[in-house]
C-alpha cells in the first residue's frame, strides 16, 4: 500500500513533483489531498512524524518526506526515475539538487498559482537572474540531450522537478525563447500535467495567503478556477 | 582521475558536506579550493559549465554539481554512502533532503566560520524553530538508530548533511540537550572533521562578506585563526 499526501493542487508546488513522478511513470499510488485550510487535517498529518509538510510518502512501513527523498527512495526499485545514460543521469541529479536547495526569489515572487494569470509590473533583480538560470538549464539539457523532455525522450525526474516552474511560466507570463515555449507546451501536453491542472482549476478552496503571494510583483488579470473568487 | 571543487574550509559549509562524506569513506579524490577571495580562479570554475557553484565533482567525463547531487552520484557506486538498513536509509533520504532545501534562517544567521566564537546577542523566533527542527531530527535518528552517528553505528551521508550544523553549534554556543552535547563531541572526534578544521585554522583568507555575516545575531568574541584579523 503506498499513499502519497499532497496539498491543495493549485498552490502546492513541491507536492506536484512527486505526484506528476508518479503519475506519468505509472507507479500506482492512493493520493491523500490535506487542503491547507484544513487544520485538524494537519494536526493528524503532522502527528505522524517526519518534516509535516507535503509531499510525504507511506510506503508500507516506510514513512519518507520531501520530494528529493521521495524521488531517490523511489529510484531504488524503479530505475526509470532517472535517465538511463551516464551523463544525462548525472546532469539531470546535478539540476534537481540544484533546484531543489536554491532559486529563492523565483519561489517567493512567482509562487504557484495553477488557476490565475498575473501581469507582471515590475521583475526583481534577483528574479531575473533565477529565470535567467532557469533558461540556461533547460537549453542545455534540450541541446544536449535531444528533447523533447529535458534530459531525452522520456519524462524522467527532472521534467517533474521543473513542472512547477512550467505553471509558474504560464501564470506570470515570463519571457521565453522559442525553444522554451516548445518545452512548456510539450509538458502542458503531458497526461498528468493536464489532470493536475484540471483538478487544481475545480478545487473550491481560495488561500488569501497565496493569493497574496501573487500580488508582490504583479496584478491578477484573468481567473480560470471554477470557483467564485470574487 | 576524481577531482572534488571546494571553496574555503572555514566557510564554504556546502563544499564540507561532500569532503567529508568522501573522505570519512575513504573515497580517493583530489581537492581544488577556489578561494572566494580570487575571480580569477572562479572564473575558470564556471567556464567550466554547471552552477557556478561548490561543491562540484568531475568524476571522469562527468559533471557533478550540488552537494547532494554528488552523493547520490557516489551512492551509485559506493552503496555505504546510504544506510543498509531500508528504514534508516528511508530516514536519512529523508531529513538531508529536508536539509538541502530548508533551515534558511540557520543559514542567513548563524553563517559557518570555524574560525571564531560568536556570543548571541539575540535568537531570531525563525532561527530558534530551525533550531528545534534539528534537534527534533537529531534525536529521532539517535534515538531510533542507536547512535552514535545519525543513523546507526557508521558515518554516512546524513551525518556529512549535518556536519556544517555541528561546527554552527560551536561557533554560535546554540543551546543543546545532553544527547546533541554527545553527538557533537563524537562528530568533532572523527579523523574528517578535525582534518577540515585544522586547515579552516591554518588558511590566510579573511572574507569581510562572511564575517559580517556572523554579527546580525551576536558578536565575535573568540578568534582561533592563525592568521592577523584585527
Ligand atoms: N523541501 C520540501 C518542501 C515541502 C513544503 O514546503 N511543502 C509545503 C507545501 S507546498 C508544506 O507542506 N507546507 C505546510 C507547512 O509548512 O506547514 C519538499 O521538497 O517536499
Ligand atoms: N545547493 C548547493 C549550494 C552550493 C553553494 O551555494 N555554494 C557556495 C559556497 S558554500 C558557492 O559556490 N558560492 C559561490 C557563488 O555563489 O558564486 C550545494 O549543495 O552544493
Amino acid at each position: 500500500m503506498t499513499t502519497l499526501y499532497i496539498a491543495n493542487k493549485n498552490y502546492s508546488s513541491w507536492s506536484l513533483r512527486a505526484w506528476l513522478l508518479m503519475t506519468e511513470l505509472g507507479l500506482p499510488f492512493e493520493e491523500k489531498l490535506i487542503p491547507f485550510g484544513d487544520p485538524t487535517a494537519w494536526k493528524a498529518f503532522r502527528d505522524e512524524g517526519g518534516s509535516g509538510k507535503v509531499p510525504a510518502l507511506q510506503d508500507g512501513s516506510l514513512h519518507v518526506w520531501d520530494s528529493l527523498a521521495i524521488t531517490d527512495h523511489l529510484a531504488e526499485r524503479h530505475s526509470e526515475v532517472w535517465p538511463a545514460d551516464p551523463v544525462a543521469r548525472a546532469w539531470a541529479r546535478s539540476v534537481c539538487a540544484e533546484m531543489h536547495s536554491g532559486f529563492p526569489a523565483l519561489r517567493e515572487f512567482c509562487s504557484m498559482n495553477i488557476g490565475v494569470k498575473v501581469r507582471l509590473n515590475s521583475v526583481p533583480a534577483e528574479l531575473a537572474r533565477d529565470v535567467e538560470r532557469i533558461a540556461a538549464i533547460w537549453l542545455e539539457g534540450l541541446n544536449r540531450f535531444g528533447g523533447p523532455f529535458l534530459a531525452g525522450d522520456r519524462f524522467t525526474a527532472v521534467d517533474a522537478f521543473f513542472a512547477p516552474v512550467v505553471f509558474r511560466f504560464e501564470t506570470y507570463g515570463l519571457d521565453r525563447s522559442p525553444a522554451m515555449a516548445e518545452y512548456i507546451q510539450h509538458m502542458l501536453a503531458q497526461p498528468g500535467m493536464q489532470a493536475w491542472a484540471e483538478q487544481a482549476l475545480a478545487e473550491p478552496w481560495i488561500e488569501p495567503r497565496h493569493e497574496a503571494d501573487c500580488l508582490q510583483v504583479g496584478d491578477i488579470v484573468d481567473d480560470f478556477r471554477s470557483i467564485e473568487t470574487r
